[in-house]
């Protein structure tokens, strides 16, 4: 199954639930605002009266809990779940998360969004001291940090772990008596805290999903914080002060829902102010200005408004998951393309177009677009990139590991202009973008991480090191192909 | 499984190819088109050198056809294929389409899309004659008048069952040697002609399906035509000349994809248009204009453009497929409902917003809709449909089949207007949507069907005329529902 | 998925129920110890207060009925059902029995044990005659004979067709009102009725399944009689006089249970029989007997007990179900036989060994088995057969439709010895058998039918007749395979 | 699913090949050949040129490989298997052996037949010095110790842990080079080492598996040894010297498959000597011997042999799965049990009949077949058990972990006989069992654990010390039941 047309992929969603009657019901709800965080594996553990129970599976949310006794058997008044796209790890069912821990003295829960950059090393050292991991997945390695730690508590043994672990995590936590939520020095991920009606708290990547479950927003986990949530409230504490706002740009750009807001900033606007500065940076005259569905449409209906040109729907989006049979042909590929986007003639035909898209990560997309759009009789396609050019990895939890899989790392815009088959072909500036979002932390590029435009990493880069140090002598992706 | 927020149902897509190696995947793209008109069961037969096999199942497509192995049975070089949503007949295996006819001389595979309205008396005197039936659909009347007739040859025989059965149909038939296209006499449901680069003829409910396969679209099949295909090519011929167009606006108004052309008329440009009408015929001042996704976008970004006002993503719709859970609570119920469909506070938070929809069945989805606007925190929401009051069922393929399932059959538009919620609400004229889609034949309302809005059928009802006066005499739709 | 180690297989087994709250799970029970009688599909067809429904599917009961809610839609105080074998027509879901009718009218369903000689001329004359077939099974044709009689009432239908139709057949049929069980003029197939403590009546393929569901013996239906079983009781009719028993000798050698009674006559003292004439006729000396599992021990503990040679467990079946994979070697093909049936190397090592069988089909499963007893040690196998060379095909509802396959059809006793290995090869003679079974009706061959071992077939084989001349005079099959 | 009569279940089987190169296939067919030790999970763990890969699931052999990819999936030249029985964890995934670890240093599998009985304190140890454990199973336990251990190499740091460990085990291990067996000090469980002609080597629980795999016999594992298999042949070592045989009687009495040796006495033939001793022990005048299928028909045809009275089938065990289904009545349920067991009414009716049995656990099972056979006419029925009464629970793999399960361990024999519906009923001897079995080693008892039925355990039981004092302590089981 392929479920989307960009090859550009978020680790995970994460949500939990302390204090409802139904709280595997409605964890189940705020997943699936989350599903498009990871379409790989889901899972959810029940907390029921400190006994925890789970139900984990591959594939979509709908399909692991396609049977309704799973539902039945998550009993309990809170939960914690997990939506999750494989990076760094197999995807075997030790895989999926929620992990669920049990000791002789208890169980714990734990769920994670995000990528340890030093989780190699740690993982070797604990290892070399006998121990055992049971997944291929970093998660696992702070539960081991925690039941190795001397603290008394379990908040002072977390706190301990968490200072050990680097790089981008959102760690959601359950055991028989709380629920914790804990948000890596930088802020990568979002992470948000809401309250149902009924006093029930509820955490989430999101807060798309506060709204579908009813919560109201209370606040966002904010850098080097964790949050303890138990039948007495919850309350906020910090496990480091050693903070500094680097949020992933390409949440705003790409990965996160248009009705989401991230540090206060709504998705659909930040994405339409950055069409808007687009159309100011990068003008031109055509009939029509149409997105790429989805991700792109309010950066082009910003683009359309700021230039007075008309907002059309030239391509459609089949609604449908389509199953990617293998193909013996050419031909027959190509229709297997056609079956999730298709270009409408009776809207480009003769007409000059300005195609907004969000990003370019290989090009290839775009390239099929382009030739979409021309053979359904398009005069013109001009290509306008809501995002500056793709050049560098992430190791903060996005599925680019090699700067061989970016066509910008590689190669001129003219050349990328050409390859695609566009008439025209610009890049949303870094400021423009910057300007776009509109976030004003005193950090760095007002607290983004612009990482994969320039190479800034706001952190060490500890295992990752080397090979994105060789990464940047490599050339090897070539437009031919 | 629930796909939709509309309680308003297409019955049926249909495709077939002929003369290309891979008939059943193109089929599979082709079907994968049109899965809008049709989620509850598919199937596929295949024609390999004079030997139909089938493959079909329920539910959607994608689940139908998961095991590769099932594509690969299907081996041939002509097919054709069904995707159905149920309306008159059960659910079980037995009626999913197309069928399969096994005799000792021969196959013959049979698919449907429309509803006849002279089933019921056919059927019973079929069986006085000792005639079996062994599905519960429509459909299968048409062998038995096949296989009955005296005729000669077997489209001989096929027009003069054709003359016999009432209603809207659009047929597509294989036999060894050739695939036939037929359309009732008014041409209610659409259906198209196209060529691939390499010759295969292919036949579809909409052109979007043509441009998915990679077709080139040749012509419709009109009222009273029947098209023979072979490897000889294809002709057209008649089986009646007492023909006069009835297209269901409904077709334009919400069934069919945007990005197809009915009569020549783009779905996307007539929503757009009638969108424009609406915005002339009832302007409001207001912040923003904002459509229902995904059926109503067209119509309101036509209502922004003429009007003026900014267009913006006010509603996001959860592109995953949600399992809807017997909910134990009316909260969780709630909840159910926004996984599908979320306001996106960051847009709509004090904001005077103009909400388009294609139009209104139960109205219990509007009410929902507005509900979530104003939770969200919009200040007024005024409520613009893009069709006039459904005031009559349908006998013609839509699932409408009683007046009490229709608000507007039983409600003023004030007591709808304050029963949803609206600030004010205003519906299409019938001129503003027959001007809206723009048909120009020589038949009454330009050649559209307008029967759901004022109950003007253009035939007879025959077995369905008792139940139809019936339903004239009923209020039973009840507001406080 | 192969379930028997020999290519010998039933048509089908058939069971019924009248008057009983569990009617469906009473018919499970009945249908499970049928199960030997087919294991390629499974159905059951409830009445629930005149309302009959059906579940039906591919493979063993117990998958198909693996899911409970299945059963909890069978509700009703009636039922009938049908396990299936497959012989004459393509296993597709549609040939799954019991057939469910449904007429404006009414319901009925049916299912049948047995082959029809006449089915294809029937067929054809019905097809043209306009009918249609929706499934490739003889059974449908019945249904369309009653259906097409101008006869006054269901009963005399049905008694018409029954004159109709020609060969092997036990039928059951039910509507809203009535079970209905009857039997061809020959009574090939064992059919019987019986009655629980409730009063509720059954009808079943053997005894086993009225022991089973708690029945107690009332009669056999005997050859031409239709039994009728209504809320008022059960009368026993005629449809024809012209009768003469010659049940199906492979029933008492083969097919049916051991703990069956088949015209008063138990199979396994059948079996214990004709091996105690074998061990008369061919007697060796040997340091042990053994049975071939499950079907041969019988005969092999009368071999034992009349030779006073010990009977010992020298081969053992695997009660678990094994998947046949395809093997890529021949090593690989070997062990998969051994999964199936294991020699006893602590038993049989240096030992003289009688293997009693209760028949050779290809005799490809005896050579193997003789081959494991070598390996295994066995010093001398002596195989004795507890019945006479198969040389004939049947018609009746057994698969072996061409001489071809058997290999005693074409080759002398001393060449298939030799073939399968073995020091020394008896066949029971045709009185031997006939004398161990022990029927004594006034018919030729005391009421069986031996027309497998001899030929004589008790009726016209009609649409056979042709395909049975040609056999006679081919000879291809090989030793050397 | 229940797949057997009598509720005493064995733990575990295991089997393993190095230097085959199909060795997952050779590795399915010799656990279904030990499929009887376990039905609840299956796996395999298959190593390709040093990389270990997996596949396993709940259900028999047959379900877990049903899709033919994962065998395919499992290539390389050797592999280990384990057929799972739960008694002291939880049946999810995760207990699911072999267990496959992965290290940053390789991988090693573990496969175990047995019960630790001092598991809990070696978990708490291990899991207060801040190991995490993945499974409930005992089986995980061994794998920390090897890994905490301070030994230089793989074997030296197993063997340490073997030290440790304190029951009955016979543990299979795999690492990249080499494959590892255990045996406890007592060698409660049987294990086998074989070889093919290909040079392969095998380990397998029983005999029958290399007879299956189509190996031959080497040696058996001995008490305190562990066999180290690689590609230069394989070699014995010892971990320990202070053994002691105390093979569980109960392998020969009910577990092990007739066709297995163990300890070189073939179980088959001890059980017919049991049977035979049986005979001289109890006799009784009577038409016929019977035996319980399918563990009884050895001792039951002992008996007969011995006594001179004729053995007859007259009970028949239906060779297919049967579905428990939630019984709504007693009067369903009863039907439940005849499906699975028939008494052959044509056999016993008005017989004085002597029924051998193997053994009595709760007695439920004996008092259903007495009643069967009266019911189906029997005029006597004089119940022979052919081993001693069962008075003790097991701590080393049997699931009877309390003595209220036990009949015997409350009851006196007339009491059982009575409360069973016998006319008489006699245990056989200690000493007659353990004549019958034959072993001489020189030891309590000739080597045979007799705990079951004297309470004589042959090792400290460390954690379940407690729990079986205060079962002598309780008298729970009421015959009432």
């Amino acid at each position: 199954m392929s479920y989307e047309v960009k090859s550009l992929n978020e680790e995970c969603g994460i949500f939990g639930i302390w204090g409802h009657p139904d709280a595997a019901r409605v964890t189940y709800f705020g997943l699936h605002s989350l599903q498009h965080r990871g379409q790989e594996g889901a899972g959810i553990v029940a907390n029921e009266d400190g006994t925890l129970r789970r139900h984990r599976g591959h594939g979509l949310l709908a399909e692991v809990f396609q049977d309704e006794t799973y539902m039945e058997m998550l009993a309990g008044s809170s939960a914690i779940g997990h939506v999750r796209y494989s990076t760094s790890s197999k995807n075997t069912l030790n895989n999926i998360q929620p992990f669920l821990f049990e000791f002789h003295d208890g169980q714990v829960a734990l769920a994670h969004n995000g990528n340890l950059t030093n989780a190699k090393s740690l993982r070797r050292m604990l290892e070399e001291d006998g121990t055992i991991f049971h997944s291929t997945s970093d998660t696992e390695i702070l539960m081991h940090l925690i039941r190795k730690s001397t603290k008394e508590t379990f908040i002072e043994k977390l706190k301990e772990a968490l200072n050990v672990v680097k790089g981008a995590f959102a760690y959601l936590l359950m055991n028989e008596t709380q629920m914790v939520a804990a948000l890596d020095p930088n802020g990568f991920r979002p992470l948000t805290i809401g309250q149902m009606t009924n006093g029930a708290y509820v955490v989430a990547s999101e807060t798309c999903a506060l709204e579908v479950s009813g919560a109201k927003f209370i606040c966002d986990v904010k850098p080097g914080e964790i949050v303890i949530i138990d039948d007495n409230g919850y309350r906020i504490e910090r496990y480091t002060d050693d903070v500094q706002y680097a949020i992933c740009s390409m949440e705003y750009v790409y990965f996160a829902r248009p009705d989401s807001n991230i540090a206060g900033i709504n998705v659909h606007s930040a994405r339409k102010k950055t069409g808007s500065n687009l159309a100011k940076e990068a003008p031109v005259e055509a009939d029509m200005v149409i997105g790429v569905p989805n991700s792109s449409l309010s950066a082009a209906s910003g683009y359309a408004e700021t230039s007075g040109i008309p907002y059309e729907m030239g391509l459609v989006k089949n609604q449908y998951v389509a199953r990617t049979f293998i193909q013996p042909t050419q031909e027959l590929r190509e229709q297997g393309v056609r079956m999730k986007l298709s270009a409408v003639r009776g809207v480009v035909e003769g007409k000059k177009v300005i195609m907004v898209d969000d990003s370019i990560v290989r090009g290839t997309t775009s390239k099929r677009i382009v030739q979409l759009l021309k053979e359904a009789g398009a005069k013109e396609v001009h290509v306008r990139i809501a995002s500056p050019p793709l050049k560098y990895p992430s190791f903060y939890g996005i599925d680019i590991q090699t700067r061989n899989e970016l066509i910008a790392a590689n190669h001129t815009v003219e050349e990328i202009r050409e390859w695609i088959g566009a008439d025209s072909l610009y890049y949303l500036s870094e400021q423009g973008l910057i300007d776009g979002i509109g976030l004003d932390f005193d950090a760095p590029y007002s607290g983004l991480c612009m990482a994969h435009f320039n190479g800034d990493y706001p952190t060490k880069l500890y295992d990752y090191e080397e090979s994105y140090l060789k990464s940047l002598e490599e050339t090897t992706f070539f437009l031919d192909e």
